[in-house]
């Protein structure tokens, strides 16, 4: 199977290529060729790149799929009021059979607003690894494991099925994480025993670090500590590949701890604000060679999980925090959607990028609207005006999963159906 | 003509109204029936109103719509660079031929995403006013005018001619306001003739307000007292209707000398944090009873103009700024965004809001999206989900001005031939 896209203009997000017309060609599903012009092959799906700018999809670096179904269920309260009185009992009626759909309603919003790539952290990851087969979008899957009443024996068990039975399936397009879910639930000895085991395995890990100020003094006042030491008390640094999610709360020792960290943090911009969390520190971490990415946090407290939202709500807070509108210009948003988020995914050899040689994921996005009119930098358009609806197509591992809006591999009518029977009974008296 | 829209999701925006399911039905410009089942009558343009949301019209406050043809030109820059160094050489270049294209570009990206009334302060009235009565969308015009190194007395006639011109024009649709354009470019006495020209005319006023920190500084240290007071010296909330624009830094004590006044402050949150201004009060203004809407600003500063992210925007600014997300909910900034900018605009008895008598100005938006599935709180699905890209069929006076996304009453093609060659030559060599 090969496509070839014609006479888009096109962002490779490689370092130093400013945007160009031209065409690009996908065999299987690896980018083989980026040229002025190419060469139609027989056989080849030719793509009309013409009013259509060509980049890589963007990659959700933190994300709870199956949360999609709780939509809209509990804005605007206090946030141990939005956990505890809803999002937990709401989630305790969860089936697998509703995590399954949930996790297909995030994809299928995903793939319509050019994501190609999420990292969710979850239960039940079977359901979600099926979703992810079968639609064709690419994951890292981790099985969240908290320590806190038990000794998490069942959690870290279908954490280490997980990656026993989903790690390199579907051609590759799933790869998983060992999910400790976060400081304050995860004491210290289980929490040393799932690095050990992801070093052994050569796993990454997934966790969430100092989201709220909450957090932090919780963990103060329990080990004399921020969170951030914590980990690193814990050995998470030490040799591991860490994901870590939201990183709000650090303060300048916590950040230095952090330089020469393999991973990096995956800055959720709409949950903070939306949550009232704050602002984390992404300028000074990134000053500090942190690798940044962008996630959206599950759709239960973003509501959305439009990627290209993100990246203007992060440019936003930065240039609020500071005060200053030359705080986290455009292409350093872009760069940590796309090869930001790779490298916390450990996809940057393959993710992120159009290359020769790079997995084809890769978005089409349709130029003919007047938000989008006249071009004066076509960076600038993509991290302020851009919206997910203005993704035309979206290829994932050279399979086309949506073109022209038209999702290829879902059936909305019959995901629609199942979701408002399944997310009402969920929530019924809650 | 006559339209019916049949079982649609209703939100009228009245004020102890759910939402619910039923019919809406239009005569003229006018809604004149609103009820669970309405009877289709010889004529009727009939609307499948299933799975389709049918609101208000969203107003947007603030704007300069010419501004669009500078979109993404100067981003990530200080706010004196963008201004000076980019906006003004470029605004100086701008025949009235660019204006006319400018405002027709916002108008159909506006239309596009919901917006079905706009205040907006430029210059070359008479072609924004030419635009505005072509496409069929609802307005409310201001001739901006600085007083700084000189009278400014053709603006001052400009503004006259506006008035006398436009008021009333396109069956109602285009009223003018007054635009001294902030208190560090109105010396007082123009400030104070303008100011009694409007309460004599009884036509409200249009004004930017502390912006940034710079102005408050620039006005304490020009005349010892803060913007907000300079106007209240001015005398311009004793008798006339004021349209505040931005209004970012006022303390305490300015919060109080506005209780009371006619009009009130439109909120520009996604200018705001773009240009690192600051967060305003929104909810300090709102608990004074000070009535707040909500714009865009220019496309220059803000670069989109879809309302749907403002209203994201202002609930996240609130609950970010208190740490609190219980701060700025749904309904409240919902109803900023249609009655409190319709009371900005004086329009308060004819939009803003769906029943009989009150002009069809209204939206559907399309909910058969799956980021707008399950629906458990319309209203924060409107606050938190929807973009201005759901949108599917936008009224104005009832003339229907876009149905399924395609425009009617523009010509997308060459439109966006027009702006493009217009703000090449723009911004060349700039």
């Amino acid at each position: 199977m090969s496509i070839l896209i014609q006479q888009a203009t096109i962002l490779t997000m490689q370092e130093t290529e400013a945007p160009f017309t031209g065409d690009i060609r996908i065999e299987g599903n690896r980018i083989v060729q980026i040229a002025a012009h190419i060469r139609p092959q027989p056989g080849d799906d030719v793509m009309d790149g013409r009013n259509k700018l060509a980049m890589p999809g963007l990659i959700n670096a933190h994300q709870h799929s199956p949360m999609s179904l709780l939509r809209g269920f509990s804005d605007d309260l206090k946030l141990m009021d939005w956990l505890e009185r809803k999002m937990l009992p709401a989630e305790a009626r969860m089936t697998p059979e509703d995590i399954y759909w949930g996790a297909k309603l995030s994809i299928a919003e995903m793939i319509r607003s050019g994501t190609t790539s999420f990292a969710d952290m979850y239960i039940h990851m079977n359901e979600i690894a099926e979703a992810v087969t079968e639609t064709g979008i690419r994951a890292s899957l981790t099985r969240g494991m908290v320590f806190m009443e038990d000794d998490g024996g069942r959690r870290l068990q279908e954490a280490i099925d997980l990656v026993q039975r989903w790690s390199g399936a579907a051609n590759g397009r799933i790869t998983t994480m060992y999910g400790p879910h976060s400081p304050y639930t995860c004491p210290i000895e289980p929490l040393r025993e799932v690095i050990a085991m992801a070093v052994q395995q050569n796993v990454p890990l997934h966790i969430h670090l100092a989201e709220t100020k909450e957090e932090v003094e919780k963990i103060r006042s329990r080990y004399g500590m921020t969170p951030t030491e914590y980990l690193e008390e814990a050995g998470m640094f030490e040799q591991s590949h860490v994901l870590l999610a939201h990183a709000v709360h650090l303060n300048a020792a916590d950040i230095s701890r952090l330089k020469g960290m393999r991973g990096g943090a995956a800055h959720n911009p709409v949950s903070n604000l939306k949550l009232g969390c704050g602002t984390a520190p992404v300028e000074a971490m990134t000053a500090e060679g942190i690798t940044v990415g962008i996630g959206t946090d599950g759709a239960g407290s973003t509501t959305t999980l439009d990627m290209f939202e993100e990246i203007k709500a992060a440019c936003w807070l930065q240039k609020l925090d500071y005060g200053d509108p030359t705080r986290m210009p455009a292409p350093r948003a872009l760069r940590m959607a796309t090869r930001g988020s790779a490298e916390l995914l450990a996809l940057q050899d393959e993710a992120g990028m159009l290359a020769p040689g790079y997995k084809a994921d890769l978005i089409l996005i349709d130029l003919a609207k007047p938000h989008l009119k006249p071009i004066h930098d076509v960076e600038a358009l993509l991290a302020y005006s851009v919206n997910g609806a203005d993704v035309h197509t979206t290829i994932v591992d050279g399979q086309v999963l949506m073109k022209d809006r038209k999702l290829l591999t879902i059936d909305e009518d019959e995901l629609y159906r199942e979701v408002n029977v399944r997310a009402k009974r969920i929530v019924e008296g809650i």
